[in-house]
């Protein structure tokens, strides 16, 4: 029984979010291939988990039994997060660039699953698993365009997804999403068209790969 | 009469805190040099400012004319951000390192202010405000050492407080800082005292020169 955890990260809703709408078609592709799965989903931008506090990180380096009470209900909200990554046999991640950077409340949502000694470290509990982030930004920050070294989705996600969390990580980056929106982008439609009707392509592309990949 | 924006994120009370210590320490320096002075204080880690949302992001390319009543109230916020930045003549930072970037709140301050066609785009309403940012870190990221791939705080605040904001930019960078409560560290206690101790002096040193280059 394969179970996904879907994060989104936009704050707007539905279709007029392109990381949500290349998720929703990764999720649906992932779902026909295991009817009996389950999904679960994480909305931040609806629902967002608290911002790390002292309690909560410092939890993370002291033993259970000499938590403080404030101490003990931080970690187990972190502990719900952590186990819902831990049970995932995949995980998709809508991650829009906001500012050149992930969003805030993804921030908040990696500083809580982020624990040394658990899901980092020697042994990280979620090594191997795949997660599949829909990258999805307003302009071109691929390698060779002048907005290159602006790119801190991407190159960020690999230290802390990859190379902290083990995760085995892939991404869908459709482009150029306000091209439709600003005049000063105009012409720019048709590569955004063809962007996204890539990252559409991929999305379910890649939901079957990894069904097969799991199944095998 | 000369105002300081002065932005507090760490997680951390207190003296716990290297870049709430290090802050400090300017900030005292530059509250002699301007008795009379005014400092905007803002803890992001006790008061957080709103995760953005889609009626924050939305009303900021929106005639304030036709905004809806939720984008107002979500603009009005905004602005009273953008306002501290605006009024002040100085601001300090203090950006704790967090899984390698900034925390979350302080991302969430940066995603409310970063407004284009008025604080970002073609001519920013802070250009040229200097800003020190006491980016303290538990290990060392420098070019150079091991970790140095993995630093999202200075690249990133490069790209956002600099390069969109238009802002004077200047690091404090205290190193090291997890040496004494990490046993596998206690060799670098040394190098993370005499970081520390540089970076008070740093502070000092650069709040007395920002005062003389204010009053030139």
């Amino acid at each position: 029984m394969a179970t996904l955890l879907h994060i989104d990260s936009s704050v707007l809703p539905g279709d007029a979010s392109s990381s949500r709408s290349i998720a929703g078609v990764f999720r649906e592709a992932w779902e026909e291939q295991h009817p009996q799965g389950t999904v679960i989903h994480r909305d931040l931008a609806t629902d967002p988990v608290p911002h790390i506090t002292a309690a909560a990180w410092s939890a993370g380096n002291t033993a259970p039994s000499e938590h403080t009470p404030e101490q003990t209900a931080a970690f187990a909200a972190r502990v719900r997060l952590i186990e819902e990554l831990e049970q995932a046999d995949a995980v998709l991640i809508g991650a829009p660039m906001h500012n050149f950077s992930i969003p805030s409340t993804l921030k908040a949502w990696l500083d809580s699953v982020i624990l040394f000694g658990r899901t980092a470290g020697e042994s990280p509990s979620a090594q191997g698993t795949p997660v599949i982030v829909v990258a999805s930004r307003g302009g071109s920050y691929a390698p060779g365009t002048p907005r290159e070294g602006f790119e801190f989705v991407q190159n960020y996600l690999e230290a802390v997804l990859r190379d902290t969390l083990g995760l085995d990580l892939d991404f869908i980056v459709p482009e150029l999403t306000m091209a439709t929106g600003n005049p000063a982008m105009s012409e720019l439609i048709p590569l955004y068209e063809a962007s996204r009707e890539r990252a559409f392509e991929e999305a379910t592309a890649k939901a079957k790969g990894l069904a097969e990949r799991l199944a095998a």
